[in-house]
């Protein structure tokens, strides 16, 4: 796919699974291409956390993601601009994306999202409530930077988006509660679909080729309003679409959401499930034809001491919990065969060590691996979708899980 | 120098500078030479903070340190045994040195010290006072980690360090205070020589060549306790020699204590100054005859915030506090000239909005620039002193400095 509104860019789908909607595919941005299904590893207010963006690349990251909310409260719009836009001020060459902030306004407003079902997208616990009104014009909140009021308009969430310089950019979106009455729901979808005309009118006006919009379907848990946001996104010349809004209050009813929503999208278009990373979930998200995946997840337990693992070294867990006593005695690596710095160099006990003696040297060892873990995993899938054996790779890694 | 005791470890003087006793020097361990002077920076606890041992390599480290005292108790001599020793744990190739222990024992005992000279090598303000008593056969402490009685002896002290498998090791020694009476400083120092002829012994009937072993010179701010103790340990077959005790109360009477002390040490061989970091004091030790120096300000100061830097870019002074609001509005590197990976890909202003934003890659970058900085140091002062230039060069530093 490659039009006038979006020239340098392509997504390009290179094989289908059969009995699964899942599928391989190109994503070609001004800043190279990245093969999909893949993982975008969150640099949430511009910066990794516990490693530098040359590690991140080491350990296979391709691609990274930064909030739009947390930088136009600081350092702002226009000192990223000035530093050259977020790839100059990340040291980060390949594809960047920005998430609008339509989420984190509402979560971290409200503090009640985050308990649901992408809690660890932006937990938001450490944040004051900070929300005062949405009207239709936008969002109304208290910087919790500096207490002064704000406002968030699509209008402005493009023009910020546009002084960052990320390559995929998403349209401002209003979020709703799991425990959103439907009409609420339907109001606020109706709402998030005004704003996104505003968002892609704004994008058309100042658009310079060097960003690709992406639209965000909302609907909560109701199949019908997933229908019709995802028929009013891609009836719109966005480059992609995003999964948004509230995915249910357990697992199993974010995959059920996910699957229904998937039915109603762009069939060509990249697809983006927002919030989510865990590696049971890209197996379901990947088969339901979700092409990239972002969660602050992997990246946010290692420095809680968390490892992930495949499942046939983890008792059918997916992780490890190196706080554990039981890892004083075992001195290898967190996995024999990763090839990331961490399990070249250093072990289970060691790592242990490291946390129980408070040293951040572990959070920064378990980041590494961790997002090693994920490129390896979306890598994994790619492989086994490219030598048409989905299906059997994803019943083995479930086999193993409990 | 060559003997039976250290047959894998030398010592050679290749320059003596005129007009004051610096000097190059090729200090050679079973894990490779380090030219002298050289700086030797802290893993305290078995791990560099907020840096991998990869990114010290790079930032161009070239020998690291590790404190007895603290791997005793977490986790333990036997452990570290079982991982290999110091160099496996930490991924490290080049030498090693381990601390005795002496010193965390009385400043994490008395938190006295903490206060006096050498202030920053090992603050032990989050720690409380455990030092029970200190006997002839050793001191009685409680140990931080499980409350447990525990008692540090000299030749503990050489099991422990043997078992580390550390290049260099020290002596244990007893530290004493700034404000002790000249009486009860003589009593320590005395007991101290006897300590290290019981570390002596040891080390020499458990000795198989790996490790090469410091006595250490006591005596306070007092000349003629200074030269009893020079004397002292110059007489034994001590492979090297550190300078320890209190220095002062000062930066001026710091470096008296140490030129003083200098007059009556062994003149060949490398000689340590326990704690001491500062480039300004690094410049004058090298005046005075020291060989190297450790201390943790250039990787603590780092965490918070200040980034160390030539005088002639920090009017006058050795270092620029980064969370100066100043610092918003600059967008250039450290220094214009660092090779380091922060100074080649971020800026001031990023830099300061790292800590604005308490984003931990701050601290990160920081170390590595500050590693940088005091490795880049101890180069152009053995630069100067092969070119024969070393007074100038010293002076040169020294005019554009307060």
């Amino acid at each position: 796919m490659k039009d006038l509104l979006y020239p340098n860019f392509s997504f390009q789908i290179t094989y289908r699974a059969k009995g699964s909607l899942a599928r391989l595919g190109s994503l070609r941005t001004p800043h190279g291409s990245v093969e999909t299904p893949n993982f975008i590893f969150c640099a949430t207010k511009g910066a990794m956390k516990s490693v530098t963006t040359q590690q991140m690349r080491e350990a296979g990251a391709e691609i990274i993601l930064s909030n739009t909310y947390h930088l136009l409260l600081r350092p702002g719009g226009d000192v990223i601009e000035r530093w050259g836009g977020l790839h100059h001020m990340l040291d980060w060459q390949g594809p960047i994306l920005t998430d609008s902030g339509g989420f984190q306004i509402f979560s971290l407003g409200h503090g009640g999202v985050a308990h649901e079902i992408k809690g660890n997208r932006s937990s938001g616990m450490n944040y004051p409530k900070t929300l005062i009104k949405i009207e239709e014009e936008g969002a109304v909140f208290r910087s919790y930077v500096d207490g002064q009021l704000q406002r968030l308009t699509p209008e402005m969430v493009i023009e910020t988006q546009r002084k960052l310089g990320a390559d995929l950019v998403l349209a401002l979106d209003e979020c709703t509660a799991f425990h959103m009455e439907k009409s609420e729901t339907e109001r606020s979808m109706e709402r998030s679909h005004r704003w996104e005309d505003r968002s892609l009118a704004a994008f058309q006006k100042s658009h310079d080729g060097r960003q690709a919009l992406y639209g965000i379907v909302q609907g909560g848990i109701y199949e019908d309003l997933r229908e019709r946001s995802g028929y009013y996104t891609a009836n719109r010349p966005y480059f992609g679409q995003a999964i948004g809004g509230s995915l249910g209050q357990s697992a199993e009813q974010m995959h059920e959401v996910v699957a229904m929503t998937c039915q109603y999208l762009h069939p060509e278009r990249p697809t983006h499930l927002l919030g989510i990373g865990g590696a049971h979930d890209i197996w379901n998200g990947v088969a339901y034809g979700i092409d990239t995946f972002d969660c602050v997840h992997p990246t946010r337990i290692a420095r809680h001491g968390v490892a992930l693992v495949h499942p046939s070294v983890a008792d059918g867990k997916e992780s490890l919990n190196l706080k554990n006593h039981r890892f004083a005695q075992e001195d290898i690596p967190l996995e024999m065969e990763c090839p990331c710095y961490s399990c070249r160099h250093f072990t289970r006990s060691y790592l242990h060590y490291l946390f129980q003696a408070h040293e951040s040297l572990g959070g920064q060892l378990l980041t590494i691996h961790n997002v090693s873990f994920m490129a390896r995993l979306m890598h994994h899938i790619r492989a086994s979708l490219r030598e048409d054996r989905f299906a059997e790779a994803r019943a083995a890694w479930q086999r193993e899980k409990i």
